[in-house]
């Protein structure tokens, strides 16, 4: 109880016109619709469940992090965004997104994943647009990412620009 | 002298075997030398005058930068290193870089700055050289940074590569 009275007062069910996804609310998972109306809630709250986190990640295929470190890597970022499917009192973690941050010029997005039930509806864009809305809102003028190449177009969609004016990401490696 | 006191306690001269500019003690600036031994100390504690920053990034053509929002980067910053000529009981700002996190796997770095007057010595990379250190001493396994494309040669030295695996930085303008 405790956890959705403050879950719900840091979350938004933003989305409701911004994609056809959030407007069916007798969708049921995988055409196994049913009754009960569910609905799309983005939240910045921290209380993440760290099992159910890593099991959106396994679901992409990431490789398992230790979760000391994301449990560390979660109160050290700027932002931490979660997408939700909430039906009746249920819900379940179906995206996420992390930014970290100056708190006064730039920030960088990382580990932007939705659960792949949940893709191509939309859903990763609304929730780029949650985290954009809300780096904007803190003032954040340079938003910045490192895309995996076969993501480049997705960041493009919603006005990402690789390399502009010859920026170049670099990683280092030890030499 | 409480400032001295609490600033050479974070603080340390790494560079005297690392390149030759250290080695040089009877150096003076822009070949005025004298009698007086300098040295370069490196240090990452936060007290900074934020005039001395604004004059050094001033000498490097950058554009001016509201000094309440460079307060509260600086505070926000997982890492800020500065780079100090010592001359007796004189210290002169000649270097600056600093490093978003997540305390756990990542950190970008930014505003990687030598003076004009110090330049092309090896200080560039003796500051880089000092960044990495500190980051791989926190664990960091992933580190980042957007490079103009003049600079991109200088951080390949370092070790830092473009685009590793197709990987792209992107910067987001609202559309
Ligand atoms: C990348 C990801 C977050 C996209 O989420 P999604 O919910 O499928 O994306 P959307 O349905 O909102 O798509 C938005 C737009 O991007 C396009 N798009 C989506 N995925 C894309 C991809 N992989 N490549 C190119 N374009 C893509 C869509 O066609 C859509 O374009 P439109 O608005 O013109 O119709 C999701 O596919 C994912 O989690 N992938 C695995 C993890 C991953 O690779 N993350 C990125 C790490 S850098
Ligand atoms: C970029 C900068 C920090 C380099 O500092 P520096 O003290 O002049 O660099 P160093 O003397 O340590 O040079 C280290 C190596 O990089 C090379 N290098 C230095 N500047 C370079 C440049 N602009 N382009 C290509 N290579 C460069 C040097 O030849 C040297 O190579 P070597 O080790 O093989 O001899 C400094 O020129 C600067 O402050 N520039 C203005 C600010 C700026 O552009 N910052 C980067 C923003 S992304």
């Amino acid at each position: 109880m405790g956890f959705w009275k403050t879950w719900f007062s840091s979350s938004e069910s933003v989305a409701t016109n911004k994609t056809t996804a959030f407007e069916d609310h007798t969708r049921g998972d995988k055409g196994n619709s049913n009754a009960v109306s569910d609905s799309i809630v983005f939240s910045t709250e921290r209380d993440i469940d760290l099992y159910e986190l890593e099991e959106l990640c396994d679901a992409v295929g990431w490789s398992r992090r230790p979760l000391r470190k994301v449990k560390k890597a979660i109160e050290h970022s700027f932002l931490v965004a979660s997408m939700w499917q909430v039906r009746g009192n249920k819900r379940r973690l179906i995206g996420f997104a992390r930014a970290t941050s100056d708190h006064a010029f730039n920030a960088t997005i990382w580990d932007v994943v939705v659960h792949p039930d949940f893709q191509s509806q939309g859903l990763g864009k609304a929730l780029m647009k949650y985290v954009l809305k809300k780096l904007r809102s803190e003032e954040i003028s340079n938003v910045t990412l490192f895309a995996d190449p076969h993501v480049v177009d997705f960041y493009r969609t919603m006005g990402f620009i690789p390399d502009p004016e010859g920026i170049k990401g670099m990683f280092w490696y030890p030499q």
